[in-house]
This record gives C-alpha cells, structure tokens and sequence, in this order.
C-alpha cells in the first residue's frame, strides 16, 4: 500500500468543539486516549445506492480503523444513507459489532446492513434547509467526519457536504468510499463491488456454458448482463477466454452502436461454428425505440421485458432454433458466497484509507485505487477530489473490445483477472452463509 | 450405507458372449483379471434429461466402481443419452477420465459431461426397430451392463429396455440412476441434484432477502423457482426459517390451487407487518386462463411469460408499491460452484451402488435412497422396480405446508436440512471453478 501513516496530520480535527472522551475524564494525562489535545470526536459512517458484496466490508474497513484510533470515541451508523443523518437515525455501532466474529459475519453479507437511499442533495445555494438540519445533527453528535459509501451519486453528496460545511465553518471532514458493481467512477483504476460481481458473473457464465450445451440440437443462449451505461460487468464474462472457453461467443455493451441486423450476422456465423452459441448482452443496450414499450399484456399494461427477451424473440424470429434468455438480475450484486477475496479486502482496506485521510484533515475527497502492477497485482490507495468523480461515468475503453466490436480483447484480461482473484473462507451454519444482520426494529 | 457388498452375485454377468479381456490371454489362469470365468465384459453409462450440479458425480460414482471390478473391462461413454447407443457414438471413457484429480473435477463440474437426450422409446410390441437397433449396438460393443442417469422419463427407457432384452433372452443389465434437482421421483426419499439446487436456492434467497431491504420504502419481492408440478425446490427457499429468517413470508407451490385474490390478501397482510416482504414461486403454480399467452410483442408474437412477472404486475396494480419479480433460471441446476457436499458424495454413491445391483445380476431396476434416521442423517441405497418410478411424480406431502397453504410448515425442515450440508473443496484457477470438459470434436 502506498498509504503513508506516518503523514498523518492531526491539527484541523481537533478544532472540533467535543466533550471530553468519557476515558480522557478520568485518566492520567499521559494515558489519555486522544493524542493530542483534550478532545475526541465521533464519527458517523453511511451506505448509499444499490447493493453489492462488498459495502459492508467497506463499513467495516471504517470501523476496524476507526476502534484502533484514540481520536475517535463514538461511531455511528446513519440508517439509510444520508436519509438517517438528517433524520438523526443514527445507531452506535459499538454496541451493533461488538466481535471480530461480527466483522467476519458483515464481510460475507451482501448489501448494506445499514440500509441504503437514493436521496440527492439540492444545491445549497437555492435551498440549505436541509443543509442546516444535517448540520444541526453533526454539531449535536459531536461528529468530526462523515464517511459516505457509495457510487458516482454518493459522491455528489461528499461534495456538497464539504463545500457547505467549508462554507458555514464546520469542521466536518467528510469523505467518500467507493462503491459500484457497474465500475463505472472515474480516477479510481476500479470500484469496490466490482471484483465480487464479476467474479460471479463470470463463474455463472462458464457454469450456463456447461449447462447450455447438453443436447444434440443447434441452440443460442442469451444473458443479460447488468450495467445500464457502461459495459464493465458484461466484458468480465469474457475473462473466460483466458482460460480457453471459446464462449462467450459474443458480447454487447452498451459503448458501441447496436444493430440488430449486424447481431443476427454475427449469430449466424456463429452457428455454423458452435452447436451451442452463447452470447454476453448488457442490459444497457439500446433496442430499436418502442420495441420495449410495445410489449403489453393482457390489461394493456405496458410491458418492459429487458434486451435479452427481445434478443431471444428476434433469434427465435429468424432462426427458429432453440433459444433462451437467461437474465443474471440482483444475483450479480448480492451473491457474496461467491465474492471476490481481492474485492472484499479491498473494500475494508480502502474504508480503512478514508479513515487515515479525514484524520490527515482532508474533506471533500473520494478514495480510489491506483494500479501499480499487474504482475504481481499492486495497488495503491490515495485520495481524489470528489468533484473529479461526482456524477460522471467511466467508460470501457475501446481497446477493450475487439475491432468488429462484438466481443471482448485479449488486452482487457490482464485489467480483469486480478480482480476476481480469491475465495473467502465462507462461515456456514447448516449448509447456509451465514450473514450478519440489525434487528428490523433498531432500523426502523 | 446398508449396501451388502458380500452379497455380490456374479453368475449371470458371465453368460455375456465376450471376448476375452487382452490381459485374461497373457496372464496365468490365476492371475485372471475376471474373478469367476473367462471372460470380461464392457459397460456403457449415459446421462439423460435435464442438467444438475450432480449428473457428473453419479458418472464418476459408475466409472470409478467399474474401474475396481475386474470383471469389467471397457467403459463406454454413449454421447447424448441413449441416442448415442442407437447411432453406436460411444467413447472409451477410461481415456478421457485419466486421474483421480480428473474425478475431482467432474464432480465439481455442472451439467451432462456426455450430453444429454429426451428420447422416448416407442413399445417394442409395436415398433421394435430401435430395440433392434441398440441390441446390435450392445452385443458388438460386448456391453452387460447400461446404466441410464435420469429422471422419471429416462427410467421409462430404463424399463422398456431392460424388458425388451428379456423378451430376447440378451443379457444386458440394464440399471436406472436417478437424477433431477425436481426431487419429483417416487419411492425414493430424494434424488441426487436436488441437494445441491436447494442449497443454491435457501443461500440465494438469503441473498436476496438481504438485497431487497436496503430502501425505507415499502416492497415486495417474487422469486420464481423451478418446478413445473411439484414444489419440492421452492419448499426448499423455506429452510432459512430454521435460521431464525422471517422470510419468504410467503410460498406458493403447484400442489396448492392457486388464486390471485388470496395471494393479493396474503401480500397485504405480510406488508402490515415487514416492509420488504419476500414471495417464493413455482414456476408451475397456475394462473388463470389465458394470462400468459395474452402478452403480446409488439410483432404480435405470443409472450411466454412466467408466473412472476404475472404476480410482479398484479401486485404493482394493486398496490402501486416498488415490486420486482426475480427468476433463478438455470442457475438453479447449475450453479455447481454451490453445490451440497452431501448431495454430490451421495451421487457418487447412488452410482457406484448401481454396478454392483448390474454385478449382482438385477435389471430393470432402479437405485433409490432410504432414509433411517435424521439424527444423524443416516441413508441406505438399494434397489426398486423401475415399474414403480417411471413416469410417475412425488409431490410434496400436505403436511409440508402450513394450515393456510401459503407458506412451509416447520416439519419439513427436518427433510430439507440434511440434503444441503456439505461443501465442496472446489479447484479454483485464476478466481474461477475448474470444470472437466470433453472436447466437442469427440462428443460431435
């Protein structure tokens, strides 16, 4: 890690106006749990946006380093995202973790334990009222740093946050950590989350390969992939071909122009070389206009079926051949008993990171990797200014994809295959993962 | 296992015309590879049906007792289920399975590694040229033993065989070993696959119960499940209540009559009480007349759309609340990454038991497991008529489900538990489950 502790910088935190840690009352100067100055602060941490595996190690990454910190007294959890800060819905982790068993437990569960929310702030220029509501909350909890896990959205509200709390003079640090199976942030080289779902996505590619090519006839399978604007997920079934699968035999992602005519080609030609054809299809993918809304049922009701129905009906038009869609829906951001293990320690270790900048005095930064090395795989993790990431999208580049675009490169493996690497030694109870989970009630 | 190896009866095996084994012409008498006699003979292994996580384990079970018995010599492989008996398309499986480490690797690999068929036999009383057809097959090929892994269609061609080669006094056993993750077979207490598909469905259902309660918005989820007629895999969502898990809230399966009204009351009920509420169902619960076949593309193509997309809709108009439907599709019989240790150790064994019901001399039979006890599971393996399984369902017993019909009762989870125990040590390369494959130049 290329993370330097021993640049700390403790000064800007301790301006905050805290009460004295309940041990720092008691306690011999020299024993004091702060190290330097009178006071501690709390912390408040967040989950934002869709799920994936790999949020809860994130939250877990803050709160492991946040333990081992003297500066930090209280950690807090907001309850659906930014939604539990203006609301003071705000629950003590302490007494939520309490064992190294518990963060075990939290790293294997899906989805965000705390709850999540699709809340974005206005501009505080127009309208601070809420501004001032989430202000009145910090000053209360005594909370010097906000720790906000989320994706490209998220990292609207870190920098909104930061530039109104610079702007009212609050010492709040707040800091975003990544997160997106879609991997779709720019700066950072990828996103928490990612590496979990591609590992899935590929595995469940290879295991449909087996599955599809069972009988003696000619078949075409079609699955579709999440990832609305960017192709990252649907590539890394790809990752497949490194290990000699033929299949997928085509991938579509939303970053080239799709034609129908050109994909019925492509399939063609594709049948007279395989038995059984599969190919990989972003969800994002855009079909001829209405041909989605055109799909009504028996009320009337619009019907929107994905691009993998429509694929499907179109080969079966044309063909007439066995044909099947397969749509790998939520499983691919929430099958943690197949995730990552680079991407679950990341995760933890790049909360672990955001912890060290807000106690560096930084604000309005987002965390991200840097690659270093491919072989071996390295990475570092430093800080990024939110406005470098809020709101944009990273694109797969088109070195990426093969040059008749329906497939994926051999130069995108060795971006990929560090990712999915590692298997985590999964707690079980009865043949079932085992998760941890807050009562419904203390999240209400 | 209650299986009595000393019991082992040869006397019939050896009647078989074969010639004699390469060693058996160089050896000293005493040193005969065959234990009684002068002859060997060769057995043929074929799967069937749909794929499981578990079809390949009974095929090593089959092919790793052969390889211990020195009254068999050649293994064969039939391509694609019997087909590949009628088109005489059989390969030597001793040399594409070469390793203990190649075993390993097909018990962790999905699907038919030979292919698979759904080929009904016609009566031999009316047409028997088929027969004809794979008697010859048999007889060049020195074959006394066929042994059909399959559902209850494949152990129909378990019985017509067998009783064919009786009619013409050709002695070839013919063995039936049964697979299907439906569990839908009688006189067995389970089927291998079915372990392993519940395993997958009970740990994603988790997944999804997690998924589907990050927002503070209300919701409902439905999670469609195979199972055309029987509901004994979407029962099996159900062992998480075991765990302490509210949810499903609610399960719906084909042995029920369904109805919109009751199921629209039951939804309402459960939203009272928890704001994501989980609904499981089979893919076979009925809906009403005309339902499916009314959705339309916009080519005016019938849409067949499953029954969760119907409930997605019918709670959306009735409700107005967020609502998503979710189908666990192949994944569910291939998702070999999740497999049951218990349910693949078991096919290994279902197979192996069945060469030694072919050494004893038995045909047209079929392997089933008994249960003893459930503390601790003990099962024993033995044989029934295939007479008594072919074409015939099991569907879950009533006193599984709760008063009201809607739901799992907790009696059932002392069967479900014990099928889902166990994982396997998967081979891993590069973050991704090594499968064992056949080039599809040999299986073409």
């Amino acid at each position: 890690m290329g993370y330097n502790r021993r640049k700390r910088f403790f000064g800007s935190i301790f301006r905050i106006k805290a009460t004295p840690h309940k041990l720092c009352a008691v306690l011999p100067k020299k024993l004091l749990c702060c190290k330097k100055g009178d006071y501690c602060m709390n912390i408040a941490v967040a989950q934002s946006g869709g799920p994936t595996c790999a949020i809860n190690a994130s939250l877990v990454g803050v709160f492991r380093e946040s333990l081992k910190e003297p500066a930090i007294d209280a950690i807090f959890g907001s309850v659906n995202g930014v939604e539990g800060i203006i609301q003071d819905h705000l629950i003590d982790l302490k007494t939520m973790i309490r064992t190294n068993e518990d963060m075990e437990l939290l790293r294997q569960t899906p989805s965000t334990v705390l709850g999540s929310c699709r809340y974005k702030l206005p501009d505080f220029h127009e309208d601070s009222s809420v501004y001032e509501k989430i202000a009145a909350v910090l000053k209360r909890r005594k909370i010097g740093a906000f720790f906000y896990i989320g994706g490209n959205d998220s990292m609207d509200t870190v920098q909104k946050l930061s530039a109104y709390f610079k702007e009212i003079d609050l010492d709040v640090k707040v800091i975003g950590i990544p997160k997106t199976i879609d991997n779709d942030l720019c700066i950072t080289d990828h996103t928490p989350g990612f590496g979990s779902a591609a590992k899935y996505v590929a595995t469940t590619m290879q295991e449909i390969i087996r599955d599809s090519s069972v009988y003696s006839i000619p078949s075409v399978t079609i699955v579709e992939i999440m990832g609305r604007h960017a192709g990252w997920l649907t590539a890394s079934s790809a990752v497949l071909h490194a290990y000699g699968e033929p299949a997928p035999h085509l991938v579509y992602v939303p970053e080239t122009h799709f034609s129908a005519e050109r994909f019925l080609h492509d399939v063609e030609q594709e049948m007279a070389k395989h038995k059984a054809v599969i190919v990989a299809v972003s969800e994002g993918v855009s079909v001829p206009e209405g041909v989605q809304s055109g799909l009504v049922d028996n009320f009337g009701h619009k019907y929107l079926s994905g691009i993998g129905k429509y694929l499907e009906q179109l080969v079966r038009d044309t063909f007439g051949c066995k044909v099947r869609s397969i749509e790998l829906n939520v499983m691919q951001r929430c099958s943690s008993h197949l995730s990552s293990k680079t991407d679950i320690d990341e995760a933890e270790q790049i909360g672990a990171a955001g912890v060290q900048t807000a106690l560096r005095g930084e604000t309005g930064r987002v965390m991200i990797f840097r690659r270093i090395h491919n072989k071996p795989y390295t990475i570092t993790m430093e800080p990024a200014d939110a406005s470098q990431i809020a709101n944009r999208e990273k694109f797969l580049p088109r070195e990426f994809l093969t040059p008749a675009g329906n497939n994926i490169s051999d130069e995108a493996m060795a971006y990929f295959l560090p990712l999915i690497q590692g298997e985590l030694d999964l707690v079980m109870r009865g043949g079932i993962p085992v998760h941890f989970t807050i009562q419904e009630s203390v999240l209400k």
